[in-house]
């Protein structure tokens, strides 16, 4: 077997501390892995594939509270305690805490009101979540139908479910686990409708965690692919559930004592939740990508099959074209998405900062069009790229213990939860042609191709004439800005003619995100130290030309490519992808998930796959089920039972 | 909420009965369906997610026991049983039994062998597997290490285990069940080995069900998104295990007395056991699909989201193009799986039955060839149609009770088991070429177009110049040809330059495939029915033009699309989508799946989606925890007891 740098520790070289986002970060990291893999209560065994989901739920309760006592202990910071909880891909009861309860504390709650709450949620002396969702209403927030209508008699809200479709549900560690929750309800003063706020409800009690009065919650059941098994999502109904006046979180609108509504300043504002969780989401993806891809890339290094001619040995299957041509796209892929999410996410940071201090909103826009362009592509980059870590595996990819399967599961219920892929897809095109129809793209750096479609000017080939150029930027800026030309003036047409373009749009965000991801690759690599430049370059060859692959499709007449052009086109991703294979081992240890982290068969420190698989049958829970053998031996004798009732009739 | 036709019923009506395949196959479905759902052992509850394993398992052999004795009560044919064993999504442990032990059996036992061991298996009286795959070695089966050595003086086989990588692995209904299995192992006569052989050897004692002497089983572990529930994989070891030389499966090749080989007459032979394979499951995969779509479409029209301007109600969502240009294809590409699938599994019989009165085995290569084919095509499909389904549902689709999760763990492992499709996708091309270099092309009709590679004359451009042209078969073929023309001449370059095409080879087989399937659409539907024939026309459009969207994408220099082209090939695909849309609900009625089948709280017959997943969350066994509350609770503390701890120090 070839050398595997794979153990349980964190290992920091100048590669390592860039990938993972600087020396802070790393240390947090260390420290963090560290906690987890020396308790035995985060083993990984038995695998959650063997266990009910009341197992794995009761597991996830008790790893949550050790994980809690670490952090009180060794003073984590809220982003620490994040980090750890992310690293199960199961998740764990906690997972809303500060995610999306204390995030919407801070936003939304007003001084006085966070004077109260916060300690009490950072403590966990409260346990929180998030209540938006409803049955019958997702990615249109307008159409909740929660009511909380102001009683003015008590100073009061009174919450309540008007029909199933109101039912809340979906709602995170809300099943069993929490006891307050952020209710997103209409509000409702003297029969007028003042649309959706949030209330701080209490739902169970905190000395029994027996449900309040009026509060009906029922836990979801089981989630597809056996995911999030350490989630207790609810299904919640309210019957005349009463709140006080002062638990409307009035950061932004408030309610007088005589019933007076004062509406919030910035209506903006309560949108910025999303975008939070958004950009936390680019962020994090494309680690889940590439945790992945390692294990693909630890496996299939070792793996050989076929013999090629005059070969005794078979050939290691990454040395393989199928192999690599699938792997290392999505090394570089994964790496994009990490490098730009951490851009954008620095971006954000700033802007936040900024319109706290100074009250102007005008990057949000801005922000708000690359935020929910990544979360759409980081997202789906993520997800099938796992599936496709796990297929490229072949037969033990499908197997538990390979960890694939967990790892998908965790990852593609991005697609669909906070904002539908398709749905959010529509606010990039949106946000491209109020620019295009206002002529200001040039205050967008990112829209810049959309000059191409105001040129009258005869249309000028592309220059490549070698495969060398094609490694040009300026050659791989050319090919994006005219396929995305292409894309919006379809875009444009379709709109025109009257077409819903509800489909369309998400071809077009992947091909926006593409040119804004490839910008960003392109902006950070060049100022990275030169001991590591060499690797992130190759990365960034393979990035841009595994896209240009597609990309230059969408070329056509004057713009088309020449035949030569596209063979050189081939051959210049050929030599990337061979490139990069050289600096696959030193990316993937730069990354360096731990064996904890991959927790897989694949993927073992000391065991080979095969023996780690073997050694994994040994230990199946399977193996002692000796009290159905007699009822399995009673099975051979039917068709005797069945011939001699045929007889008896 | 709209007329939906869901029931338990299975209905006849002129297009289901096309649909499913005949009368007589649709009388065989009705007489399964109603001896599954008239019986509560086969109820769908709990669900599988909620279950541990061991449980799920053992369910899984009570049903399988039951399923035995109704068979033979009512007298199923072998087809029947098979048929009633695949609506388990998870399957039973006598999947093995007809599919691949009896049809193994069937093949390769000599007449003396047959008399003695079919009717037991045919009985369940002994229970089988077929054990081929190692954990080293899959598709590269000659590199199988198992040894079955001939031992002259006892006149037995010895079998052997000579390494981890040599362990039998994936073995279906291995770890538990099984008593016999055909074991693959290199014969090793005077120590001359003289490849694989298939052993039928005895694994359990049927008495007792313990482990026969030397044989060591482990049970496999739980496969990624919980998929074959009913099913025991072994993982499975031979210590000097004893078979009598009578064992050797000997219809083709033969051991004497002496340890004389006689080789087989027809090497070809021993690979009809994967064409089968392969075969049934390119025509079972597209019901698969469409179980899928059943459940999308019932959903999507129930579904509403965003209002319309001036509309008071929200729109259904299956009236949004995200979601039809999503489906739609789905439901066209699904039923082409069929009508197609039917159509080849037809076209192998007629050849196995002259080949076995005749053998002439002429026709095989080509049945192979297309049979290969429909597997990496059907299979890519189906799975990766499953998904978007589930991701077209949006966040309920995640929810296990929708049953997308089951239908795609079912449908992704047949990426990978039984060919890898990256592997066999190697033999198209393969095949391609032969007829190419031998220039036989014109024996083959399905390649036609390789012709395009000879001609020297001046390129024609295509006649298209309207809307309606797009409808017309012959344009249609004249893109797909020319398409075919480009990537295999592509396949060409590459081969010549010494590149390795294992990875391009896929995208060139799934071409190769929509042109077969195409073609074998195009040869079903004019002779339909004039009363079915509008939507499987329709269908046949939207399967069509669906194609064409990305096959003229490689179409380059004087055979690309005029500008004017592209536009009238969009609007042409946006009016087959429109004319689909509105034969949507016959078709999907016409597969009339039932309840019991699609088993999902999307598809009821009774409760609305949403009435379906509150009765669902209602009915969680994680709302009977009370016992964990009192440890819930205790975590609210850990704060307090952090700090009294770090004060004491």
């Amino acid at each position: 077997m070839e050398k595997r740098n794979i153990s349980n520790e964190v290992h920091e070289t100048p590669l390592s501390t860039f990938l993972w986002g600087g020396k802070d970060r790393i240390q947090r990291r260390k420290q963090v892995v560290k906690a987890l893999t020396s308790n035995p209560i985060f083993s990984n065994y038995p695998p959650p594939g063997s266990l009910a989901r009341k197992e794995s739920w009761t597991k996830a309760v008790h790893q949550a509270k050790e994980l809690i006592a670490i952090s009180f202990r060794e003073k984590w910071t809220h982003e620490q305690f994040r980090d750890a909880v992310r690293m199960f891909d199961g998740m764990l009861p906690v997972q809303p805490q500060y995610r999306i309860f204390l995030s919407n504390l801070e936003r939304q709650a007003s001084d006085e009101q966070k004077a109260e709450w916060v300690p009490k949620a950072e403590h966990f002396e409260i346990f929180g979540s998030y209540s938006q969702t409803e049955l019958g209403h997702g990615s249109n927030v307008k159409a909740i139908e929660t009511t909380a209508t102001f009683d003015k008699e008590t100073d009061e809200f009174v919450i309540n479910t008007p029909s199933v479709s109101a039912t809340k549900y979906w709602i995170g560690t809300t099943g069993i686990w929490a006891t307050h929750s952020l209710i997103v309800a209409k509000l409702i003063i003297d029969g007028k409708n003042y649309g959706n706020h949030l209330f701080f409800t209490q739902l169970r009690d905190l000395n029994t965690q027996k449900l309040m009065p009026g509060v009906e919650i029922y836990e979801l059941g089981p989630k597809a692919f056996q995911s999030m098994v350490g989630v207790d999502n609810g299904a919640m109904q309210f019957h005349n559930v009463r709140v006080p006046r002062s638990q409307m979180l009035s950061r932004n609108a408030q309610v007088k004592r005589d019933g007076t509504y004062v509406p919030p300043k910035n209506v903006k504002h309560s949108y910025g939740s999303m975008i939070t969780v958004r950009a936390i989401m680019a962020e994090i993806t494309g680690y889940d990508l590439l945790k992945a891809v390692a294990v693909a890339f630890h496996y299939t290094t070792f793996r050989k099959q076929f013999q090629q001619k005059g070969k005794s040995e078979e050939t290691t299957v990454f040395d393989y074209a199928s192999v690599r041509y699938r792997l290392l796209p999505l090394l570089a892929q994964g790496t994009a998405l990490v490098i730009v999410g951490q851009h954008v996410k620095r971006k954000f940071d700033q802007y936040t900062e900024a319109m706290v201090k100074t009250g102007d909103i005008s990057g949000l826009e801005d922000i708000h069009l690359q935020t929910v362009g990544a979360k759409v592509y980081a997202t789906h980059i993520a997800a099938h790229g796992i599936e496709v870590c796990r297929v490229a595996c072949g037969g033990h990819g499908f197997n538990a213990l390979s960890g694939f399967g967990r790892m998908y599961a965790n990852s593609t219920k991005d697609l669909t939860v906070e904002g539908d892929n398709y749905v959010i897809s529509q606010q990039v095109p949106r946000a491209i042609l109020k620019h295009y129809d206002a002529k200001s793209e040039n205050s967008v750096p990112s829209l810049s191709y959309l000059s191409l479609l105001r040129e009258a000017q005869p249309k000028q080939k592309l220059s490549v004439r070698s495969k060398s150029d094609w490694f040009a930027l300026e050659n791989q800026q050319w090919v994006m800005e005219r396929r995305l030309a292409h894309l919006v003036e379809q875009h444009i047409r379709a709109t025109k003619a009257g077409k819903d373009t509800s489909f369309s749009v998400h071809e077009l965000t992947m091909a926006h995100s593409d040119y804004t991801y490839w910008r960003g690759l392109w902006e950070v690599i060049p100022s990275v130290d030169s001991s590591i430049a060499e690797p992130l370059k190759a990365i960034g060859q393979v990035f841009s030309l595994h896209i240009l692959q597609h990309a230059h499709k969408d070329l056509f007449g004057e713009y088309a490519l020449s035949a030569a052009q596209r063979d050189s086109l081939a051959d210049a991703y050929d030599d990337a992808v061979q490139d990069l294979a050289k600096y696959a081992r030193d990316v993937i240890d730069g990354y360096g998930f731990t064996e904890w982290e991959m927790d897989s068969a694949l993927a073992k420190a000391k065991d080979t796959p095969y023996e780690a698989l073997f050694k994994g049958a040994q230990a199946s829970e399977m193996n002692h089920l000796q009290h159905l053998w007699p009822f399995i031996i009673s099975v051979r004798n039917v068709w005797k039972e069945v011939q001699a009732e045929k007889a008896r009739l």
